[in-house]
């Protein structure tokens, strides 16, 4: 833990409060949902302060409602992943989850396997219990697991310790959008049996498909009880619900109910969401967040390659984000810094790589196309170009000067 | 944190999930709303989906909805102490304050004052950061600061290192239902600053008042910015929201918000509180709470004197508790057994002693009047006086045989 002294802790509370944006900006930032397709939740609200009052307004159980934890497992199912429900822990959203992994592993100076980039998000967390970060390349498929594989090795030739953990995304990899295939899924896993180390498959878009056939969790392929899958509403019906889950017969499962000691996650949330999955609208509405996700891929897409040719990406086959590869020359934090000035705000790939003591990739953008509408994917994109176009003119000048 | 290696953590996860109660026994025991006090939220819920569903649905800025940090800063004032909405950050309830005060301050082997006995809810989570506790002793006027002062010396002369923080319930403490009286209130803070010792002061039944005139918080009298004032709306409107707070222009309160990596607190219940408190309701409300709890405690502790004339206890002016001396014969924790074997839930006094490794008083236990009925309360002690009275005869006839 934290071990600097209460007299230095003097940072003000207003600067670790980001400010809102002005409202005319277009926002292409954060994983917000795309606020026409937020479902209308008045009716199970409704039922859920009215018949279930007792319920939705007292404490609820540490593990979450038993008819929410009992659908969760059912969906597991459905998906190929046998997870009782007395193994689902239902949790404050899926950050919530992966802090309860570290709070349950980490002691300051342990490692964690990360891809590289990885979720930014996921790294405050794991810095904050002062962990250290192991960064395993990806390609388009996902975590390289051959050099994972030589990493592992190297540790234990060198008697140096193992990691607590391995933090993935095998679905819609948050940024890259890349999927990992089912050998190499197989090939995390036997590397993860042999050398006994927790996997944790952090899954918050895989329902967020747009085409394709869905390659097997990591979770139903786990024959040795190491894999905690963790899921969220977030994405599918809606983040401001904050409820989550973390899911697998594990040890390490148990130890994380052990740690919430929240006096349970809201039982009126807990009941919104139950109600409407067992109604059958989830299943209903995950169709709807398909087609609105997949026409603004489609149309974000589209622009960049219309407006901003000299960037490469691959497009997504699911997920909210287009991660971006700009010319080697550019700087993803200056074109982030000049998007903002002209009305759309990014996200600068530099806050994706979780290790701040190597040289790091700087021509990397995240665009998010959820949140956005159809006609502002449009402009954002166009501004982004302004942006870029002027960050690039200067890129030229300067190489022309130092020419 | 845990230092426990993967392998060992081989507990199931339904151990760590207490079974309900069958619906037919009265509870005791834990800090439920009575029922029949927990309001009518559909209207305020119905609002807070449609007409604020871009918000309520939406993640939600970190440190809380600003209405809603603005209206427990006015809250805060009207009780007299001046805490700006910056210095406020809304908590998924005061149990999760707790935890993050802990993940701010403490490394393993620190050590956190507390009061003999304490908050039962708050030892784990103390616990489970490696922290030890350093008890202090208490009487009808709460924890004695004297004694602590005695303490805080004696480690400075031995140069051992000072408490991380000191954890105190100033009103209607749980579980005692002490409350300190003013000059004790100073004292205390003198001694807090003189060491520069973070004071950290859990108030969840301060509004729960019953009669008197309240006493000024800790916040209110503090100069050098060393309280942390944690409140929440479960005691007064409902627990299943998880809303609380932390309030304090502290650098601790800073550092907190920096480790509330939860993607904020749950929008749509601090729309629906903060729609139900600037409507008026909560001051309404808080009448009605403090009525039905002051009939519930009278009727409890006319029972208990009635019932059971050889236990003491001090009748609190507000909370949820009765604190019960048992004579020094009898074991809580057997009554505690015995009790739920009759059809009545409690709590063992001994789960409110904090450290593990010295004697602790074994003749009291703790019954809540807030949950059950006027008519449940007298049946409950009906039902506790005669596991008692089977407990205190099995105890003579040890006695007799003894002799």
């Amino acid at each position: 833990m934290q071990s600097l002294s209460f007299a230095r802790r003097a940072t003000h509370l207003s600067s670790a409060m980001p400010a809102a944006a002005p409202i005319d900006r277009i926002s292409f930032d954060s994983g917000h949902a795309f606020p026409g397709v937020l479902p209308d939740l008045t009716g199970e609200a409704e039922d859920a302060l009215s018949r279930f009052r007792p319920e939705t307004l007292q404490y609820a159980p540490r593990a979450g409602l038993p008819e929410l934890r009992q659908w969760i497992s059912e969906y597991l199912a459905a998906d190929g992943a046998q997870v009782p429900a007395d193994n689902v822990l239902v949790t404050n959203g899926a950050k919530h989850a992966i802090e309860l992994v570290c709070r349950a592993l980490l002691d300051e100076g342990d490692s964690v396997v990360v891809t590289s980039p990885t979720y930014f998000s996921a790294i405050p967390i794991i810095r904050s219990f002062g962990a250290q970060f192991l960064e395993i390349p990806q390609d388009h498929d996902g975590m390289d697991v051959r050099a994972l594989d030589d990493l592992l090795q190297q540790l234990a030739r060198d008697r140096r310790p193992l990691p607590k953990f391995i933090y993935n995304i095998s679905d819609f990899h948050n940024p890259t959008g890349a999927t990992m295939p089912l050998e190499r899924r197989h090939a995390l896993l036997d590397l993860a049996v042999r050398h006994r180390i927790p996997v944790i498959d952090d899954s918050p878009y895989r329902s967020v498909r747009f085409e394709g056939e869905p390659v097997p969790t990591l979770k139903s392929l786990d024959r040795h009880d190491i894999v905690v899958h963790l899921g969220t509403f977030s994405k599918l019906l809606a983040p401001g619900l904050r409820v989550g889950w973390a899911a697998g017969a594990t040890p390490l499962l148990a130890r994380m109910a052990q740690l919430k000691t929240d006096a349970g996650s809201c039982p009126l949330t807990q009941r919104v969401v139950v109600e409407f999955c067992t109604a059958g609208r989830l299943a209903r509405h995950t169709t709807r967040v398909q087609e609105t996700y997949r026409a603004h891929r489609d149309r974000m897409a589209a622009a960049v390659r219309r407006e901003l040719p000299d960037v490469t990406f691959a497009a997504p086959s699911g997920g909210y984000y287009l991660w971006l590869t700009l010319p080697a020359e550019l700087d993803g934090e200056e074109l982030t810094q000049r998007a903002g000035e002209a009305g759309v705000t990014i996200i600068a790939g530099s806050k994706f790589f979780a290790r701040t003591d190597v040289e790091q990739p700087r021509n990397h953008v995240r665009l998010a196309f959820s949140h956005a509408s159809i006609d502002e994917i449009d402009e954002g994109v166009h501004r982004l170009a302004s942006a870029y176009h002027s960050l690039a003119a200067g890129a030229v000048a300067t190489a022309r000067t130092a020419r």
